[in-house]
């Protein structure tokens, strides 16, 4: 109640200024994109929209590697996504195996308790990949076990998990699996059929590199065969897949759910259509070498990786902070005078570490440059 | 697996057509809104959108005509605004009673089950208003009734349900209120504060006039005391109050919740702007002088209303198809011929109403000349 303003005071249009964004997302997003963004809104059941939601599935099942039809986009920000998965999937009771080493596999674990599952936790320390032996022991210990999630690409710590030997470790056990593709989508290999994920997730303004505010996801056949055989309705009824499918299935006829971000969608629509130029595996090597070249430009400077490079995500580099480095003060300076944003350390992270995300149309030579030698004044 | 697009396939940018959107919402969007949202993409927790969602929250205010603190916008379209009342205020075996004379009153029963209320209904028939006695009676068998929720605009019929008599009832038997304000705000008279609305929520691209995607939402003391006093936490993650104020209360320093579709922000912020400029006032007598040109030009063609003038909404038009009317091939024609979309009927009103949205920048006599020549022209 403190900043309530009378209805006199003069409200003025906001102006965004441009800022190299380099944190852990949103990234700096192309101009065709926001082009694309701008352009006329038309009702969510238009025939044009309709076909280009079609395309839409049919370049994130390429994204996804999947032939999964119930493949969309959820209607709201990558935390929605998390949601989503688990309170479809999950039922009161069920137990699911968490796999947890960072601030967002904390949060699944948060998300999953919500939904009415019994948890249990799967660690390792903060930096590390999770080992899959000690899912597999988990595993063991609670053979009755059906779901187990975890986060492929650690946005707090920036370490790549083993999403294909933690997949083949739950499946060997009977477990659907649920899978963290946030930062992982367009910008490292994945694999959601080859790899035996279930369930992935992602959002809109990373490795894609649209606007933030949607949820790429896909569901297995199997993952769909158990929302069927739920007992009780799933809690949320705009996350229901059952509700939600009607509007995005490849029906004759298409059935309102709710109004969609259709100008979002046309964001959506043309960073894949850029992807599906580029190619996935180009893109995931333009990651692979923009993240080389920053690291050797680091080296020069004696800043340190948080993460061994066996496991060190390309696109969110972590950098630990040297003594002596005020956290805050340098990154205001980078942003207010260099105009560029890093990303602070997140949960255990911060103050000792930066988030440098490389990802989507921001992973190019020239942010890296710009970026050193903004380092190198403010040092 | 029906599409599914092999890799070669060439996918092309989407080009929107320019359409009149004089359906239920989205609205056609004014330029400037468009122009503001396209501009680049900033951090989530950049200076200069903190300030900006300090505005957005004091224009929501003006807009709500309220004081309550917690006014601001969930990241997702105005059903999730629906989920986040309710997953928010009711605890498992809370009575409530939901009023319900449309679709959108028998989503809400539908939301409000999921969250675990024992709901009791008061209905009207489609197309007439709840009476408040209905509701009287009900609470006063009812007299452990916690909540009472009802749709203020019903979209789906046309209807104005009478909020201040509701809540007047409502308070007076020691029940909170929730309101779906969806259809209402900014288009016809609403006062939380002075009517007792203890939670409202709305969306950004009807009364707004903005993109679709976003829901403004305000919580009442009363209605934050009942969360406070919760005894397990509210099944979403995501849309629990306590997770999501930290990103937008007044707070010295503001946490991460989840990345903010940013973009669709400075769109509702500038549609609250030109709101501001025109002023609440102006801008209700505008949809009410256009709606009643409207109902001019229609009973010249000899077009009836659903509703009776006493509770019809202006910026929800129902018209009754006349007899010989071919409903899909007509709107078709309007479409793809006159460029001109018109909303169908929703539910019971499938193929025997026409939605006519005349809500935020749509509502004009520019845009109702253009409808009636084309009527003209395909009747």
């Amino acid at each position: 109640m403190t900043d309530n303003i009378v209805e006199k005071q003069l409200f003025t249009s906001f102006k965004a200024v441009e800022r190299l964004l380099l944190g852990p997302g949103p990234t700096t997003i192309h101009p065709r994109v926001l082009q694309a963004l701008s352009q006329p809104t038309l009702g969510h059941l238009d025939p044009d929209v309709i076909r280009m939601m079609d395309e839409i599935k049919a370049m994130l099942r390429i994204a996804f590697d999947t032939k999964n039809e119930h493949t969309f986009l959820v209607s709201a920000p990558g935390s929605i996504g998390m949601e989503c998965s688990f309170v479809n999937l999950v039922e009161a009771g069920d137990k699911v195996v968490i796999c947890t080493n960072g601030y967002f596999g904390d949060r699944m674990k948060q998300v999953a308790e919500r939904a009415g599952a019994e948890v249990i936790a799967v660690t390792s320390k903060w930096g590390k990949p999770i080992d899959p032996q000690d899912l597999e022991a988990a595993l063991k210990n609670h053979v009755d076990t059906k779901i187990v999630g975890f986060v492929s690409s650690e946005t707090s710590t920036g370490v790549r998990n083993d999403t294909k030997a933690l997949c083949a470790v739950a499946k060997a056990n009977g477990c659907l699996t649920i899978v963290d593709a946030v930062t992982t989508l367009g910008a490292i290999e994945f694999h959601v059929d080859d790899w035996q994920v279930d369930v992935a997730y992602s959002c809109s303004q990373k490795g894609l590199g649209s606007v933030p505010g949607l949820s790429p996801i896909t569901f297995s056949e199997a993952a769909i065969d158990k929302i069927k055989r739920r007992t009780k309705p799933v809690s949320s009824w705009f996350l229901d897949i059952n509700n939600v499918w009607p509007y995005w299935g490849s029906f004759e006829k298409r059935a309102y759910h709710h109004t969609a971000p259709v100008n979002s969608f046309y964001a959506v629509h043309e960073s894949l259509v850029m992807l599906m130029e580029e190619g996935m595996e180009v893109s995931w090597s333009r990651h692979t070498e923009n993240h080389r070249y920053f690291a050797m430009k680091m080296q020069e400077i004696g800043m340190e990786f948080f993460v061994a490079e066996a496991y060190r995500l390309p696109q969110l580099n972590t950098v630990v902070l040297k003594a002596g480095m005020d956290d805050a003060a340098l990154r205001k300076r980078l942003l207010l005078e260099f105009g560029i944003e890093v990303g602070a350390g997140l949960g255990a992270g911060f103050g000792k570490l930066w988030r440098i995300g490389l990802m989507g149309y921001g992973s190019n030579k020239e942010n890296i440059d710009r970026l050193m030698k903004a380092l190198g004044e403010v040092l």
